[in-house]
């Protein structure tokens, strides 16, 4: 990329502070930026550094106006704004298989859309079908009867079970595995007997699915996650949950199953939710937090057994006061 | 599936309520059943749907019996006798693939049972052994001198690495890796050494184990899983790590180096044991818990460091007063 | 391997007590130890064993010299003497793929070295760089335009995206993904807007990954992995995350996005880092640890959120304790 930051508001929106002409060809964050870069400032910790990044350019908020010596675009979202920059740069430098490889196994009976990709050592499987722009990395694997939508991208090493429905423009990570067997046994005298897990999966459009994740196959009826979804690697999602819209679920995070998370619900890093549970709207569940009943919508919950942040914070703090506390009451008795 | 009711308790036993002659098509939990679907009552928390429930018949306990109103099968375990209807549906519709790709590496010197599955880009190492029935999905890899022994089901993406030993009727999900290093070092100055884990790992018969699962080898000797224990997704088992029979471990839980876990144990989601640690018999370990010392059999433990079920309940009640506590101290000091 | 004491000391030094020509053929723990096995002490918690174990000769410290009724080798590291004799014997057993093989897909612009192995179903990608003596096992896929160094062991199922550089004498295990992209996303009203991860992971020399990790992608700029670190299984190391040299990451650790952690770093398992965090270099962080703010050089912190270890046990301690402290309020109020 090569452009002067009077192009760059073109993509970005937003004002110019200083020289329209200046020249911007990468990005970086603001400590690591050099001559050239644009950067930003969003995370208030990273303003100390507003004057001494070497960037050639930055993308502030109206209220950092006064502090900035460098030239810059003034935004309402700085964030957004630098986001748009990073995609145009995407966009020159990205580049995907295409093509049906000659070392793949595509079933006679699976139907491949229009401009699909089928890389070295795929296989597809019977009566499956690939929608049109769909790019599939090597070494996956596609069940017997599932259906993938239109431009999807499915990296390498995924694996995706029989029966399973994936929309539009959905991103699968490396080593995910969609469709396995939720965990279900029934006790029978001494062992556990197997209860087959006949269900689907069904991933709406413009659902994301990071690295190594789990999604379990419904024990009848479907795991669902809906529309916009987001989650990070080695989650794990268990049989029958329920994931609304535009939600995100962070690394490690882990849901039980026949769980229903709402749509705009924040689910941090290692968090973990017992089986059965509503987590309403908009609800965030802290890191680590270990959720054992419904979360109400808009609620943030943290610590286990998980309750409402502020008052977990509160319980915290007191915790650091104990040995103070275990004196007075020594003094007390006397 | 289109059985009668009269049919289905011939497979599930128990006794028939209403009409004997009810068609059944399929099965569906208990708010998703439509007609022609049988459910099953078993969770409290799914009583209220008992009258509710769309399904043409019910599952269900004996003391439930008055509340009922539609046709149901009066049962002394729901769940299993919902179980067997699921198994016989499953084996109607279940498809695996069948005989030796084309497309897959089998070395000269790996002996293959009978009627054994070997799919596309499987590789089978030198020396191993595939036993009678046994299917492998595609993108597997067997490693060299590992034994898989009859009717196993091993799903794509797994690896299995050399000298390893599996069971019958062994069931591995997506993505699972068996026999990877263990975490050795040893100090050397600034720098970690790596000790050679040159033991083996040894699962029994009738284990399943869960996607992206993670079975290390032991240094020396063998990390062992024994019969009938199922894995979840996600699960970490440390170098020489010793299971009994029967025993469950839930998505995301850990198990240090070691450490011996008796037999019909439960390990809740998350949960993480120390090494070195011995868990008896029947014990449970509840979701979250960090267990850094020995649990005795049958014990329930819970919380960090896991301390006994009810003590660990009792302190979290009281944990939520500390507000209190501190306001009362204070008017006492007054 | 068959060797006597005498042949042993000369590759583990120390001095031998009793029978320098004892045979020694194996190695084992203590309590599996068998007639022909040598062993070592030292974790304290199996000094018990120290006279019941049947190995045929035990590597102790000076201090058990007067214990100890069998052969055996003082040293001033028992574990690390240990270590050199199963280095010894891994090097008698250990065998690897070697060459090319016809079942693989070698991009032509793709630039491999000299004793490099490639086994089946491997995908080497445009532009890629592979440098003397890496053995690649089957079914990775090593992406556009990545360097893999010399003398580097990546074993099946491993997924390196593109622009990925890695040094010399790394150890990759199975199902393993660097490179997938980092979580990024951007609120654009109602939904997640992503935006894409241009950055690369660059691994210095000597690091070990274990299974089924996952190390995404920088935004912009890179991850960075120092020499000589060691990675546990199912770890999660998030985008722009920067490790020093020579630090233990242990199984299902999670670091997000940004985090820094010094050199000779040791984060236990299951243990959580924020993002834009530091730890300095010879901290630890305790097993299930939530580290929600920077951590000093050389201090050890545990808990959650996490707190100096010293003072968090104290707190543990006094929680026990609470049941009798509300009964003595109690009092106190009368």
């Amino acid at each position: 990329m090569k452009k002067t930051l009077k192009e760059i508001i073109e993509i970005t929106g937003g004002e110019i502070l200083g020289d329209h002409n200046t020249i911007i060809t990468n990005v970086a964050g603001i400590t690591e930026a050099k001559k050239g870069d644009i950067t930003f400032i969003s995370n208030p910790k990273y303003e100390q550094y507003i004057n001494s990044t070497k960037a050639s350019a930055i993308i502030i908020k109206e209220s950092h106006k006064d502090k900035v010596k460098i030239p810059a675009i003034v935004s309402k979202n700085p964030y957004l704004s630098y986001a748009k920059i990073i995609m145009l740069i995407a966009k020159e430098t990205e580049k995907h298989p295409s093509g049906i490889s000659c070392n793949c196994s595509v079933s006679k009976s699976a139907k491949i859309g229009e401009k699909v990709a089928i890389s070295d050592f795929v296989v597809i499987d019977e009566s499956s079908k690939i929608g049109d722009g769909t790019i599939i990395y090597p070494n996956c694997y596609i069940g017997r009867n599932s259906k993938i939508g239109e431009n999807c991208l499915i990296y390498p090493n995924v694996t995706i079970r029989e029966n399973i429905i994936i929309g539009n423009n959905v991103i699968i990570h490396s080593g995910t595995v969609i469709g396995c067997d939720g965990f279900g046994y029934v006790q029978d005298n001494e062992t556990l007997k197997k209860i087959p897990q006949i269900g689907i999966v069904e991933i709406a459009d413009d659902v994301e699915i990071g690295a190594n994740v789990t999604i379990d196959r419904a024990a009848t009826g479907k795991t669902f996650i809906g529309r916009g979804t987001k989650i990070d690697n080695l989650v794990q999602i268990a049989h029958n949950v329920h994931i609304g819209e535009n939600s995100i679920i962070v690394s490690q995070a882990g849901i039980s199953g026949s769980t229903k998370i709402g749509n705009g619900v924040t689910i941090a890093g290692q968090a973990g939710l017992v089986g059965h549970i509503t987590v309403g709207n908009g609800a965030v569940i802290a890191a680590q937090a270990g959720v054992i009943g419904d979360v109400a919508p808009k609620e943030t919950v943290s610590g286990y057994p998980a309750r409402p942040h502020k008052h977990a914070m509160k319980i915290y703090a007191l915790l650091q006061k104990l040995p103070e506390l275990f004196e007075e009451i020594k003094k007390l008795k006397k």
